[in-house]
């Protein structure tokens, strides 16, 4: 943690939650502890605690994404906050108003949280360096820069199946150049103690020095995926398809497609886990999906916990006052 | 019932609501006799009841339905649950994930109640075989299938006004074809003992066979609505008059509008229903649709008290703990 | 105030706001003193207040404005009540439903409130002529007819920094032609006792017989804010420049953008408003927006507080219940 980073205020208290770069191992702990706790919120009766009571959340979503929006609205609504949805893709964008101001407007009506998503790199970063002390920001996926609270929910559910995290080995297949997912995978694991940690994807989608990131780099699936304790696939944007970067959808999962027989290559126990929203037969057989290693659902289950304790670690009453 | 129904669990208690096709009279009467109690909710200063306070209702509209989505959302809301709305239009579906995978996503999100619309026929009843116990469903309307909470409204608009069903006599005029409302109407009223149940439409706009449903057949409207207690338009698609169901929107409304000179066949007391929106000229004339026989409003009214109702008996505390 | 004023009910207590003429001075302090007390329930931890619990208000948007709608969706959550929002460009208006259907079916879902916003100048006052005594509608904005609520945030503004109102010259800078800001500001502004109110814009964009509202109008900028202690610059639509009411951008920039040394000729504690979103180097200098004279964020955070006010004066407790 560098004292500089806008992620923390001055007593060092995580303000923002912009990248995992940067956080540290006890930050990360903090959150998947408090998170735990936030898993049995879910499956009581009623399903809601008054700790954000009071507080207006803002789902500013420059990129329409359906799903992490509910998920925010949901951990929100959970937490007891006022949750406002907007999707300013039309609105104020389209009547000329810059990025800026439209959040300082925003700001202007007393919101506590900015949850952001936008297509390109660094709009969290560019919102969260403009914001007053009171206001906080979460990443929800800027680009292909990060993705903190997906990458957070995975660590999450590779505690919960596998302990410790020191003796996994963890594979993350598919295309490491554009996935913001990955970047932040990368991070929050290594941060946790992983040390072998790998990349498997086709020449065309590993960015180069990847090895710099800390990852062993393979582009043969099968050597990559050989007893490792965790396999990671990532969504492949069928965008990518239209350039040159992958042959075909049938090549590419001839070559790289998450299968039974491959998984067989993996330990017995090993989890397989994906982001989603999943493209059957492209990124992974549906087999293996919906078979019994798969944990692709309790991912999603873990995701709305993870992000109550981001929320609620940013925006709650201090640690302080919640313990004393 | 059938033992098999999938819309009752083993102690035979209403689970989901995707047809009215099984609904024992006695699961119909107490649903009506709910939603009685629920009109005074509407009526008072705080028009809230904390019944399901910490529960997750997802609106899940496939087909837009701004009205529809909206008495979803406010008998939700004023019963205290959490309510989100998913347009699934353009997202998720957008992105290549199929249906079964977006709700698996979503109830993966401790989900409470899905409120399921679609444009096709079925896909309420696919979604509710493939939930988890804890998970429920409404049909919002599937395809041209079936609109069981539309109808069960009308049932208890019905009985609001007229008591006894026995011995009514109720007209239902306009696209018996397509409409999904209808088929819901016939199954509640046939159930609820209505012996003299008409069926009013073009030959073309008539299911063949459809005296098999318990159901009068008229092709002119004067007979068909020639004494009745109630008369029920159906909305007409505008679709359809590009095809050559009808020959044109003067034509039908010449020969199945309702306008005062032919509800005065019916019985002086008679009540006029629609389900909205209505295409005044076309089904029905302003002078009927604003007059003192129509109950068109009260419709509406009753059927946020039918929604609470439904959403309360389905994921409400059971009848014992209610009681107890 | 008129008897017959639809604003108004028998016992002379604001029932709907659609338009500033006619509000006496009296009502008009009265909401703002009303909004006063609702500027810290926007600075406490917990923004809430239980004042509107159980009623449903619904934003009626016909026209997408995604700030005011978040204004109001804020106001009444921290209000307590249920707000659902409604956008009918597409759906019942697609449907061929009249607009008059649709209220009367909204409001028998027992709406308390109706917030409108619309293209068409007269729609909220169509609606509020047509809904029963216990349904309220506020006008957010209709043509270029009115927009209520936001000349009464920027009177309350205007309160905050300058006190008593009727030493103050107030110049209004900009499309006076087909702005409901404008308009509403001079009525609120009149009645409030600024006697030296003037409107500055291009020939073309000067309503004929403009002096009959109580201003003096000006063609020149220079001459229009000279020793003024609020300046006022409204949002030029785009739109206008395809047609030939204005020459091109930086032709009206060059002639009545608000730049600093312009600012120089208001009073050196002239503050600068605008209702935005602004369109940076057209009505005004990035530098004049940003610097420190500006109080055009303050305005969007007294907007919250006012439409909470509004709200609460028009459905909440009558002021002796408040009072006794």
């Amino acid at each position: 943690m560098t004292g500089g980073d806008i992620q923390f205020d001055r007593q060092g208290r995580l303000r923002h939650l912009l990248t995992l770069e940067g956080l540290s191992r006890q930050t990360i702990l903090e959150i998947l502890d408090l998170a735990e706790s936030f898993i049995s919120v879910g499956e009581r009766e009623i399903k809601k605690v008054p700790l954000l009571r009071g507080k207006t959340i803002l789902n500013l979503f420059f990129e329409s994404s359906t799903r992490t929006r509910t998920t925010f609205e949901i951990a929100g609504k959970r937490l007891s906050a006022d949750v406002i949805n907007l999707n300013v893709n039309a609105s104020a964008a389209s009547k000329g108003e810059t990025l800026l101001d439209t959040v300082r407007n925003l700001e202007a009506m007393h919101t506590d949280l900015f949850v952001v998503r936008h297509a390109e790199s660094g709009v969290a970063y560019l919102v969260a360096s403009h914001v007053p002390a009171h206001v906080h920001v979460i990443n929800a996926g800027d680009g292909s820069h990060a993705h903190p609270t997906q990458a957070l929910l995975d660590a999450f559910t590779i505690r919960r199946h596998k302990r410790a995290f020191n003796n996994l080995k963890v594979a993350i297949v598919g295309d490491m150049l554009h996935s913001r997912v990955a970047r932040s995978q990368i991070q929050v694991l290594t941060t946790l103690g992983v040390r072998d940690l790998r990349v498997v994807a086709p020449k065309t989608l590993l960015p180069l020095k990847v090895d710099r990131l800390g990852v062993r780099p393979f582009t043969d699936l099968h050597a990559g995926i050989e007893g490792v304790d965790v396999i990671i696939a990532l969504r492949l944007q069928r965008e990518r398809m239209h350039g040159a970067l992958i042959p075909s959808a049938q090549e590419y999962f001839d070559l790289f497609g998450l299968t039974p027989e491959r998984l067989a290559l993996a330990k017995p126990d090993a989890i397989v886990m994906h982001p989603g929203p999943i493209n059957r037969g492209l990124e992974i057989d549906s087999e293996v999906a919906d078979g019994s290693q798969s944990v692709i659902l309790s991912q999603v289950t873990n995701g709305i916990a993870v992000r109550m304790a981001v929320m609620a670690l940013i925006l709650g009453p201090s640690v302080e006052a919640r313990s004393g």
